[in-house]
Parts: C-alpha cells; sequence; structure tokens
C-alpha cells in the first residue's frame, strides 16, 4: 500500500485574536507570515507562518506551516471550539498528491468526511477534512497544494 | 532574526489503545511505525509513525511523524489529558539545530519552559517542551534529533 500522505502540511491553532498570535509566533520562534487571507466560507480570518527554509515553493518536501485561525463570528466552527475548549491545537494537515483520489480512498474505508468534495483552503490549495470521530478525535486535514505559478 | 524551527517534527496524539491508533493510521493512510518505545519518564508508550519519503535518514528535511501516545497509567500526563479533553491533538513538535541554544533564546524571552534542561525523546533526541500557557495554549516540543549513526 503507497502512503497517502506525502508530508505534515500545517498544524492549525485556533486564536481569540489574530494579530497577537502572529506576534508571538514571531517573536517567540523567527516565523513569518507567508499568506493572510480571510475565508467566508470557512469563516476564519488565518495567517500561514512558515516552518523550514524551503527551496522551491509552496507544497514542497521539508516546508511545513503555522496555521492560525481567528474565527469572524462565535457562531462558526472555530469560534464554537474556542467556546468549547479555548486556544489552542485545531486540527493537523496533511500534504496529498491527488485530492480527488485520497478522498475516494479513505471514504473508501469508511472513514467520514466533512467535505464530500475539495474546496479551497490557504494559498491556493485544494483541501477536505476528515471527521475526527473516525480518527481517534483528530480532525484531519488533506491538502493539495497549488501548481506552481 | 533568525527562524529557530527547522521543520515540523511531530504531531503527539493522544490515544487509549496504542495498537488500535496504529492500525488506524496504517489502514487509512498507508503509515509506517519507524519506533515503538516506553517511556517511563514521560509515563507512555509511544509510536513514531513516518509521513513523507526521506532520502538520509532521522530528523531531515522531508520526513515527519505522527506520534501516537497511550498513557501508561492514569496518573501520567497524558492520562489526564485524556480523562480531561477525550483522545485527540496532545501537542506538536518543531525541530532545531540546537537545543540547549534553543531553549536559552526561548526561555530568555519570558516563555516558561516544561523542561530546563534536555531529556530523552522518541529516536534519541533531545527534547524539552514549553509551556502551553505561554504559547496560545498549545504545548510545544522542541526536538533537536539524534546524530546519525
Amino acid at each position: 500500500m503507497l502512503p497517502l500522505l506525502t508530508r505534515i502540511d500545517h498544524v492549525g491553532i485556533a486564536c481569540r485574536d489574530l494579530d497577537a498570535a502572529i506576534g508571538r509566533y514571531e517573536a517567540t520562534f523567527g516565523l513569518v507570515v507567508v499568506s493572510l487571507e480571510v475565508n467566508e466560507e470557512q469563516g476564519v480570518r488565518e495567517a500561514m507562518m512558515q516552518v523550514g527554509a524551503g527551496r522551491s515553493g509552496v507544497g514542497e518536501l521539508g516546508v511545513g506551516y503555522v496555521q492560525l485561525l481567528e474565527p469572524l463570528a462565535a457562531d462558526t466552527p472555530v469560534g464554537r471550539f474556542l467556546a468549547r475548549r479555548g486556544e489552542g491545537l485545531h486540527h493537523v494537515g496533511y500534504g496529498v498528491a491527488d485530492i480527488g483520489r485520497a478522498l475516494a480512498a479513505v471514504g473508501g474505508l469508511g472513514v467520514r468526511l466533512v467535505d464530500e468534495r475539495p474546496r479551497h483552503g490557504s494559498m491556493g490549495a485544494s483541501i477536505a477534512f476528515l471527521h475526527p470521530a473516525d480518527l481517534g478525535g483528530v480532525l484531519t486535514e488533506l491538502v493539495q497544494a497549488a501548481d506552481p505559478a
């Protein structure tokens, strides 16, 4: 069986104040914001901060991201997460080569898919979430990075 | 300021049944166990499952790990985590080049250190935990990989 996951793409971290969280990762670890986006569909304002020095671009081996997520409203998935559990680790995202095939493979094993079809993620990626109830309580995201421009 | 973190080394996941969790990551994602250890000091039985196909060895760019953690007893950090929050994401570990210098740098910024000195981690690494209260609720581990044999 081929490994489906090519890398740890990012760790998703829920925070109440995105600017404060960015400042903390800059000051403590020297990380740099490489993308700052509002994703209305997911109800978040988010920053990607690069970990590791890659050579050729997004999605390559050796680069991962701290993804900081601030909810746009209390009544969003991340807003409800904060109310229930407080700030902290929210999910993990793994790279895949082909998200359509990955979703078909994982769904075929009986893992419930939060997203039946890929949707838009950070930095032009195609992403989909898998249900934590079938993965030991871990909200798990699959990420197919955007093709290099 | 130089980035202190060289890579996302691993995500630490708390589970009640290590063998079942290993089986889930094997069956769902095709991951393979590369290390299985008991760490009495930390009170866990743990498995490291490799994500990404590295070329030269442990700790290199492009390789990360899913670290599955089963507590040895209820009265351990991971045992208490499971009682309080259930199974799921427990911590994130980042690679550093020199853990002594990294701890001095981070501690000097006022981040509380769970471990004032490095201790033994998985696969011969030197590791130390930083306090989640100073890092937005995220239990954060620094990892200096073992020198290649």
